[in-house]
């Protein structure tokens, strides 16, 4: 596999078994190269987790302010901190605490986000004076933008939400100091997101962060009187507590992302691929699926939730990203159980409280590939985006075809890992750049992994590339579509659609440094991402997600 | 503190701060003397748990027999497996699984189950034939009778329930396999105590077990398709699944603890009890508490729940040791919270599923000293038993004034620590043998945290020797239980009392060897328990437990 050597910039390459060009040290660390989509045992036998800083009976654990919260976790040059992305777009907690170490001009702090979005844009300043100058964690929009023009110190590692947390768990990442926004905390540090006037949804993402920092901070804004319930991280995984006047705007988790398609040649793609679903068999009584952000997964979940509940059919469990659609379809009985990692609406958020048989979960249970239980296994189906697939069906969701590092990897890997059937719905061609492309800017998630790729002209079905134990029941797949009268292409002849619909390929014009790094699932390299040199090949959309860029960011 | 060394039996021996003779070693190990009820920080900085083995998707964990249960985990001589006792009397797993060990002629495993009961005599013969040759876990009945004539190989080692959570989590023990019980479960090892024929409540018991230990096993009588909700045990620690006709008898978790007082003496305890309380203003709105098992503390529970529903009074929380009193006060919206760690009997069970603000937890969050976040810490006040309290207020649990140690420590330290105000509730006498003593035989809870002994003829209150952040409120307890003419007395002329109630003291005739050890909450060495040499000195009472010797077993 690891046919070549090449150094560069002083750093020693080695292709991968996709044949990518990645680092065999970083930051002093051995990397290993992606080897295969089934992803290597665990490095480590055992967890390392924390105990919890000692008190006793009556001290407490509630502090006046952010700073003395530093000054307890003794946070200071090179450590590593954390947060959780719940709040999404309304998220305040980051920039509050940022403000707080900007101001103590502590330096060289590595960020250890589970996402950034725009409104963490005052994050450029933090890199510009060198607070931070290490980010492991998606990078979405402007500060993407800025760090693929070379301005980050070390280059940023991107990991899918499962495999954050499995690098967390083997200690692959230690984080120093984990600052957790909860709607709700009581006094033993027991915290949710599902009750006080910022309630946001479940707090999965930050309960891996809870879990293994040495010092976890919960940052609330309403503090009740024990016990807060129900308890999402518990306080036996938390050492401080600061009260603010606000931890976010909860009106932000409405981000683009979540606005319904109504693009005509988007909703041909929703519509094809329900029909490949009806064809072969899919929707009946037991169905179980991912459902996720993005406007063509938003209108998918929306189909089904109509369709399930026109033919009477009950499915078994959705697991989401969860929208208004899964509560809606768990309400009116057409859906037995929803599980949820985030919570992309209000409506997801009540539910969460009102509706028993909707279950938070936490990313760990989500899909860590190395727990043997992860709930993207027994689902039948996913849809997921892309920015750009090719013709050995391997995905881009990071960068855009001109190079620039604007989304992360979200769920996508996860999903893809664990589903059944995986289907990636994209359109052929984007501002005239074509989608299908020979080989991929990015890989970001494996093309054995997926099965359908679906287009507003058409879909293809992955026959050749897919996982072993999946070809024939694709090949099925394919014959039984054919014989419904869809339509069917080959891959490489969507290519030549992508190529006539959007014209010539965007071409990345990118330098010889390396600002980035592509994780798998288990830790091991997948693609390394490089600095871009010309600054305005391609309009950076004003949503910094675009609309069908991963189902389950 | 360390005043003295006396060699014996080969040991060294070092007097803890209580005065007790405690061993310098045990098995290879140093151990730490009692230092102080406050409790000592972690030995350790960060918990080790497990990485659970590693699987790909549409691999099973389900497997055909215990048998082949033992063959996938390795089970070999010296091991250590470990089970929870939710099952209680009822409970079949653990003689199921040591049939098959013992027919496997596996021999010097070391016992960790979180408690043993009479149904678990069978484990006599696996110690008679080797199979058993250490036990770290409550002793109760036949196996203490048995293990105190110097029948074990290795002398036990006995810890209150978070003490042995504290241990697993700090890597004093160490589990290899974990036999856990399950009354439902999916495939991917989800699993709960509370859905299904054999439904016997929350499984926090084994939520420590399956983190920690090497191998998890679930056995269960009832396999769901995913997924198996509410989740107690995570399938992410669980390796592998049997499905067996029957786990148990539920109606088992009825024993001889859970039958309420109608003794006279025992009902003036009770009352007197809440005289206590209601005198110096516990009841109202607000109120926490701690319920357990024992004939007083349920009638004590039954009496709150009385009278807080005539007052129309509203309790904040209690923490269980669930019963149908406490379940009754939820309902009558005379408890705004109900918190369960084990259930005691079948409408416990149902209102975990059927009441929302009734909510499992686990040991760890119940009691575990070193999380910094113990519910029992909140509480107002809690209602311990006793076989035996002396001079300096010191308790008694796990032997008889004979020396037999014929019960575990269950919850005594850990809410004796955690809660506000401790009551031990015990009669003056037992059998003509006066229950308070010179000094206790085995010293199991300092009476450092004790706060009221409450008697059928008086109680006293513990000025001098209580922490001394509790003095002063305790002398005003006493000031305003004097000036409301309650039968107060100080803890000499309980004694006096006792001695007229009871007679001449029984004696321990006990031998050099050493049969056992107690263990503080922190890991420390509270006392040790040694062979008794004469058989029949006091009837062993045909229930296991005497009415009131823990209220949080």
């Amino acid at each position: 596999m690891l046919t070549s050597m090449m150094p560069q910039e002083g750093r020693r390459f080695v292709l991968n078994s996709k044949g990518r060009a990645v680092p065999e040290i970083l930051d002093g660390v051995e990397m290993i190269p992606y080897r295969s989509h089934y992803g290597i045992e665990p490095v480590v036998k055992r967890e390392v987790g924390r105990v919890t800083r000692w008190r006793r009976p009556g001290d407490s654990k509630c502090l006046s302010s952010i700073d003395e919260a530093l000054n307890r976790c003794g946070l200071s040059d090179g450590m590593t901190i954390s947060f959780h992305h719940h709040l999404r777009n309304g998220d305040r907690v980051l920039n509050m605490v940022m403000d707080r170490i900007r101001s103590r001009g502590i330096k060289g702090l590595r960020l250890f986000p589970s996402a950034l979005f725009p409104v963490h844009e005052p994050l450029i300043d933090a890199i510009r004076d060198g607070t931070i100058t290490s980010i492991e964690g998606s990078l979405n929009g402007p500060i993407g933008r800025f760090v693929s023009q070379g301005n980050l110190e070390s280059p940023v590692v991107l990991r899918s939400h499962s495999g954050r947390v499995r690098a967390l768990s083997q200690g692959e990442v230690k984080i120093d100091v984990a600052f957790l926004g909860a709607s709700c905390c009581d006094p033993l540090g027991n915290a949710n997101g599902v009750n006080g006037p910022s309630a946001f949804g479940p707090m999965g993402f930050g309960y891996a962060d809870a879990l293994f920092a040495e010092s976890t901070v919960i940052i609330t804004d309403y503090l009740v009187p024990f016990p807060c319930l129900p308890i999402s991280i518990p306080g036996t995984n938390v050492d401080w507590i600061v009260k603010v006047d606000s931890i976010g705007d909860p009106a932000g988790i409405l981000s683009g992302t979540l606005q319904i398609t109504d693009r005509e040649d988007h909703l041909k793609i929703v519509r094809s691929t329900m029909e490949i679903m009806d064809r072969i068999g899919l929707f009946k009584d037991g169905f179980t699926f991912q459902a996720g952000a993005g406007g063509i997964s938003l209108a998918i979940t929306k189909y089904i939730s109509d369709l399930f509940r026109e033919r009477g059919l009950v499915a078994d469990y959705a697991s989401g990203g969860t929208t208004k659609y899964l509560v809606r379809m768990l309400r009116d009985g057409s859906l037995k159980t929803l599980l949820t990692g985030q919570a992309f609406d209000i409506e997801a958020v009540r539910s969460l409280i009102d509706d028993r048989n909707h279950v938070e979960v936490t990313v760990d249970q989500y899909a860590n590939i190395h727990t043997g239980a992860t709930i993207t296994e027994p689902e039948q189906v996913a849809f997921l985006g892309a920015t750009e697939v090719d013709l050995d069906f391997n995905v881009n969701v990071n960068t855009h075809s001109d190079g620039y590092l604007l989304h992360g990897i979200g769920g996508h890997q996860d999903v893809a890992w664990g589903s059944g059937l995986t289907f990636i719905t994209v359109p052929l061609e984007r501002k005239g750049n074509p989608i299908i492309r020979e080989k991929v800017t990015t890989l970001s998630t494996p093309g054995e992994l997926i099965d359908v790729i679906v287009t507003e002209r058409g879909f293809a079905v992955n026959t050749e590339h897919a996982r072993k134990e999946v070809r024939e029941r694709n090949q099925e797949i394919l014959s039984s579509c054919e014989k419904g009268g869809l339509p069917i292409f080959n891959i490489e002849e969507l290519r030549k659609m992508a190529l006539r619909e959007g014209g010539k390929d965007v071409e990345a014009r990118t330098g010889d440094q390396m600002i980035g790094l592509i994780k798998y699932i288990d830790g091991t390299v997948l693609d390394k991402v490089n600095i871009v040199l010309d600054g305005d090949q391609e309009d950076v959309p004003s949503s910094f997600l675009t609309p069908s860029s991963s189902g389950t960011r």
